[in-house]
Order: C-alpha cells, then structure tokens, then sequence
C-alpha cells in the first residue's frame, strides 16, 4: 500500500503545492481522497497508473475539493477506460456529478457509481479493508475517512514446522486455514502450535477540512497514519475556529489523543511559503510529525 | 502586449504539457484563450497577476479546454478580486457556467459577465484592440478569435520637427491630433509634413479545435502571429478530419494563404513526446513556424 500526497495546499493553488489530493495505490485499485484541480497532472510524477478500480472519497463540495473530476473522467474516457469509478462523498455529491457532466454535455464511457454517504460508520467492505467515516467539524458537511486493513492471519513458524516435521503442501496448507492436522507419525498438531497470532492491518485516517474534532479522534484511533489539515499556525487560533479549519497545535493533539503512529500536516495555507514554523508548533504535542509535500510518497509498514 | 502559452496539449495532459490555455496580458487586461484544467496553477510561473479586468474567450465546450474556470473563480473570490470578469464562448457557455457554479452551490463575490456568441464578426471593441471571431470547423460549435489592435498614429518625425523649427509643447501637440500649426515665423505646417503614416496594430488569431478551414484563412488574413491547432501528424490526416483536427501541413498551408507572419502550432497529441517531426511537416509549407510550448512567453513586436 503506497501512499502519494498529490495536492497538499489549503484553498488555492502554489508554486510548491497543489490543491488537495493523496492517492493510496492497492494492488487493483486506485483509491483518492479528495480530487482538487490539476489532480491528473500530478498524478504523472507519481507512476500510478490506472488500474480497474477507483475510488474517490470526497471529504466536502468546496470547490478546491473537487475540481479534479471532470478531468480525470475526460482523460480515462480519452484512454478508453474499462474500469469503473466509485465516487463517495456527502449529500450534494450526486448533484455536483450531474451538473458538473450536464455542464459540458459529457457522457463518459465507463460506468461511475456513485455513493452518498448520509451516516457514519462502515461505508465499504472490501475484501481486504474497509473504509470508516465520521462527520469533520466545517463550515458545511464534510466527512473525515479512516482506511482500515482487515486483521491478517498470523505467521507461520517455518522453523517449528520443521522441528515437528511437518511436511510441505497440503498438510500446511490446512493448518494455515485453521484446521488441525495429524502428521504420518499419528501425532495431532493445532494450528496456534504453528502460527502466531492474527497480525493488525494498517490504518490510514484523512481528517479533510476540520476544526479539532472528538469524533475524528476516534475515528483515527490506532492509525499508522493521520493526515491531519493545519491550514493555520498555532498564532490564527481564531481564524481557524471561525472558518473551521485546525492549527498545527489541535491537529497534533488529535493524534496524541488517538495514539496514531505518525502525523501528516496537510491543507497548508498559501501564506506559509516555509512551514517549518508549523511542523515545530505541532511536535511540541506530537513528536512524530512531518508536513505532507506534494509528490511525497509513503509506503506504510506493517507493525508487528 | 506579452503572450504566454499556459497549456499546449491536446485532450489530455502531458508531463511537459498542460491543457489548452493562453494568456495575453495587456496593460490593465489579461486575455485568456481557452482555460483548460490547471491554468491557474501554470499562471503561477509567468507571473501574470489578475488585473482588474480579465477576458476568457473559450473556443468550445469540450471539457479539456474549459475545466480551469471554476477554479480560477475560486481562487479570485479567495483572494478578494475587486475587478471583472468576462467569459465569452459558443451557445452553451451560460449553461457551462451556471450548471459548474450550481454543482458547487458558489457564488463568487465579482461580476461575471457572460456573453454567448451567435454569430461571426465584430465581437468587442475596446479602446486600444477589437476581438472577432469565426466559426471553427470542430465536431461541436466551436469559434476560432482574432485580437487586433486598432492602428496606431504615424510616427513624429524628431528631426525633421527641429529643422522646421517647431516648439516642443501645445503646437506640437496639435499637430499630433492631427491640426495644422503656424509657427512663429508665419510658416504654416500640416500634420502630414511632419507625422507618418498610421501604423499597423499587431494581430493575433487562434484557431482553437478545427479542421482547416477558409474562414479561419480569412480571419488570420495579415496577423502577426497564428496559433493553429495541430492535433495529429500529417500521417494521421484521417483521423484528423475524423475527429475535427488538422494537421501540421494543413495549419501550415493556412498560416500561408493568410499570409501571417509566424505560425505558432499548438494541442499537439499526448502521443507526440517529441514534436519535431510535425515542426519539419509544417516548415516544409510555412518556414516561420514553432511549435508552442508550455511557459513559452512571445513579446510581440509592431512591425512598421
């Protein structure tokens, strides 16, 4: 699971960074949260390609959101796509779909499901992860979203297997599957003999447009990664709580208060041309935090 | 008057290309000519700002040439645009910009002034420069636009003005408003003894999407510089009357008949890395020909 921040500023555009997106590449699938303009041009320093799956999680209808569509649907339709798209986002999403096409009389080639998500909770359920989402604290309705691997089976103990003489093929095979097993010699061996316990799945939590939030907290819980906006410094306090954005400072107590592994700055204000000041007011609280750049990828580990 | 190529790709973008934009940037005005996804982002390295007035003339609705409006509408309401703006198109603009505020529910904070253009000719008259425009030969409505400069009074001849013995100040004046004068001497001198003649304004056409076409021929009649489409190579001049394109040689052989003074090729195919190959197709025809490329920035001269 790759991780790239496409668009990491707030609002509009700048030399450095674009507007908000991060692709997270799974083996046959492509999955966006948020889609601001120009997504499709950033896409191509960044080698993802265009597998049979995408999916776009849209965190809110503000126009620095959502921009990105209309052209990523042209291209793939130029490209004859025979994938589909899925695209999530709150009440209007529908609506910003049909009009965005109607706009230009456009009838794409491939089919676009599309899905609005009216409560919180579990959203999807693929067969390796499922997607959360919770509603984010803005100026209108935004959801924050939680990607969540489904817990993986724990690790065979090749050297014990040998020790009891276990042989290869369908004998393990079995085991690993959960059954006990009984070897040539008669003796009966269960399969937590052999194999560890289940190993947790990683966890990706993209909070979108936000003032601090409990419910993203909780949303977040445990993640490997938190990409958190911080629009504003520590110092615009009450910008931030009148537009409904966050500092460096709330963003880093949400990931103390979630026990996340890493924090992500994003949405970054075009005034900040060094956000360095930013990154220092957020480890204060949070240590292990970094400001997302475009193009920075991440390929998240597992955590044993 | 300063013109920057923003994007120069055909239907999709490119690493090295964005999608179809140019800027014109006049002493209180900016001109655009199309505005494809991103422009906004690709003005940020060419240093255009947003005068108080800006003109977007879309040449038509395909969605590779106008998904960079919303977002510039965006960024000027962010940035508290105290001008105005003027979007010109084919019949189905006011739709365009309607259905892609409504998909958003924005309401920019400046005028829009909206003008769907039914008819060929005259289109603006402005103080300095007039706009017209001409039906494209493309698979949708489409509109090619020249800009061209009124002319300009014939130069003051310096030397001659000194020989003759004219004061500088009110007499010369009058005699550059087109008044004759009586010296002090009693010597009467006309204008033309002393002024040029009117001088040529400098003229630019853009063919937006099309096939060749007489009337894009007789619109670019005389400009100083022609930005002709050329989608495909001349191999592909099947596909291109197919699709509404033209070809290197087909650009090259109107920059010709129009007798123009440089050829600027532009919406070249995604599949075309390196575009040499139609340069050499269309210098065969027209030698003052380049291939237009992103950031590219042409000073335009007067010629005399």
């Amino acid at each position: 699971m790759r991780l790239v921040f496409l668009g990491t500023s707030g609002s509009v555009p700048t030399p450095k960074r674009n507007l908000p997106a991060i692709a997270i590449r799974r083996k046959r699938e492509l999955i966006f949260l948020d889609c601001g303009e120009g997504t499709q041009r950033q896409m191509m320093g960044a080698n993802l390609g265009f597998p049979k799956t995408i999916r776009i999680f849209l965190s809110h209808l503000h126009p620095d959101h959502v921009w990105g569509i209309p052209g990523l649907i042209h291209t793939l339709t130029m490209q004859d796509y025979q994938g589909s798209l899925h695209l999530y986002g709150p009440p209007g999403v529908e609506n910003y779909l049909k009009s965005t096409m109607q706009a230009v009389n456009f009838h794409p080639t491939f089919p676009i499901e599309l899905q609005t998500i009216e409560s919180e909770g579990n959203i999807l359920t693929e067969e390796e992860y499922s997607i959360q989402c919770t509603p984010a604290n803005h100026n209108i309705p935004a959801l924050a979203y939680s990607l969540t691997e489904h817990q993986r089976p724990g690790r065979f103990d090749q050297k014990k297997a040998k020790r009891l003489g276990i042989p290869e093929g369908p004998i393990r095979s079995k085991l690993q599957q959960g059954e006990p097993v009984t070897l040539p010699s008669g003796k009966t061996v269960k399969p937590s003999e052999i194999i560890g316990k289940p190993r947790k799945g990683r966890k990706i939590t993209y909070s979108g447009d936000t003032s601090p939030s409990q419910k993203i907290t909780g949303l977040a819980r445990g993640s490997d990664l938190l990409i958190h906006e911080a629009t504003f410094d520590d110092s615009m306090i009450e910008r931030a709580i009148e537009d409904g954005h966050s500092t460096p400072s709330q963003a880093a107590t949400v990931a103390k208060n979630a026990k996340v592994e890493r924090l992500a700055l994003t949405h970054i204000s075009a005034r900040y041309e060094d956000p360095t000041p930013l990154l220092e007011q957020a480890r204060r609280i949070f240590k292990n935090t970094f400001i997302a750049e475009d193009l920075m990828q991440i390929e998240l580990k597992y955590r044993e």
